[in-house]
């Protein structure tokens, strides 16, 4: 089993998808910029089931550390993430799952990113990664539940094939979750923005909303 | 029940819309610059079934005619077809299916359209309609076999909550097919770019490919 660091991983969709991937058998790290808030978080998720393996350091350690590194810092903050930890994340499959918005009177935005979306800013910075978009359209608040199933469709991005399949069999491994294959990098801004509609919706319907391909 | 007009109704899926209107029991009249070709168009769908109500007029008069009026031309079209039009779409609920797209390669992409979205770019030049955002994630192909039945959700914005409700019954009245309260015409762009993401899976899936939300 490949382990897994999440880079600004004590956030809820940090957590999230650690647990999941933790669920799903994978050695997970959490990483923050502060190793111990890192360590409490991984804590907090091993209370629920402490048979997880799950547990939290600073984000260039946890970087350092794992096979796979999935960045979910504030969209801000990318650029200076991804500039910190290029060199130890060389040749490693990297996973964007940053959807770059702007929220006003509660309503969300995506944000015009200059590069296209999050995961090309993130490609352009980590030339020498293999850098995957996923995960976008999912709930935090559901993914921390490890009671609730989750369901809908995870569009991966991604301009090196076998990296993209390799993380398609991680979301294949969560139960109810099914990857699409979503090309290459440039169709991620569609899917990041695509978040912005269903917080909107959500908000709308008093729901937690997610996505489903039909047709394939 | 409420007719409607097609501007640009000789497109693929200005035919598929003013189908499946018309075998959901509303007298359609396609739109089109040369009046002549409306009418052919008009004929051809009537062969399939010659009990629907469909006829075809040049575009002005199909505006003129009908009490719903889709916009279903070219974006590039778009501006000047609404200055046109503007004088006779007054107090009419305006529906814009259109999602500004180019091709390059096969692939598609989200044209950055300056007011945000093509149905907020509508709202501009007809500010004495109520102008809804709607049918943009549809395939052509499948809305123009009768035999199909469509599957999926149509997100559906506007500024009118009233325009927004007629719009969303009209949805609903064709099988199969669920409308989802998108919001404000803000939210439209997601939306309309959510077609380049869905045709770029499709090519890559070799499917016809369909939204929905699950959670609702």
């Amino acid at each position: 089993m490949k382990s897994i660091s999440i880079i600004g991983g004590t956030g809820p969709e940090g957590r999230g998808l650690g647990l999941r991937f933790a669920l799903a058998g994978h050695p997970v790290i959490l990483g923050s910029r502060d190793a111990s808030r890192a360590s409490e978080a991984a804590e907090l998720l091993l209370t629920g089931d402490p048979q997880l393996e799950i547990t939290g350091l600073g984000n260039i350690e946890a970087a350092q550390m794992a096979d796979w590194v999935v960045l979910s810092v504030p969209y801000d903050g990318l650029k200076v993430t991804a500039q910190n930890l290029s060199p130890v994340l060389k040749g490693k499959i990297v996973i964007s799952v940053i959807a770059p918005l702007v929220f006003e009177k509660g309503i969300a935005h995506g944000l015009g990113v200059p590069e296209g979306s999050a995961a090309e800013l993130t490609a352009l910075m980590l030339p020498d990664s293999k850098v995957v978009s996923a995960f976008h359209n999912l709930s935090a608040h559901d993914l921390l539940d490890p009671n609730h199933e989750m369901t809908g469709d995870v569009v991966v991005c991604s301009e090196f094939e076998d990296a993209k399949h390799q993380v398609s069999d991680l979301i294949n491994s969560i139960p109810s979750l099914r990857s699409i294959d979503g090309g290459s990098l440039a169709n991620s801004r569609y899917v990041e923005n695509l978040t912005a509609l269903l917080i909107n919706i959500n908000r709308r319907y008093g729901a937690r909303t997610s996505i489903q391909f039909l047709g394939i």
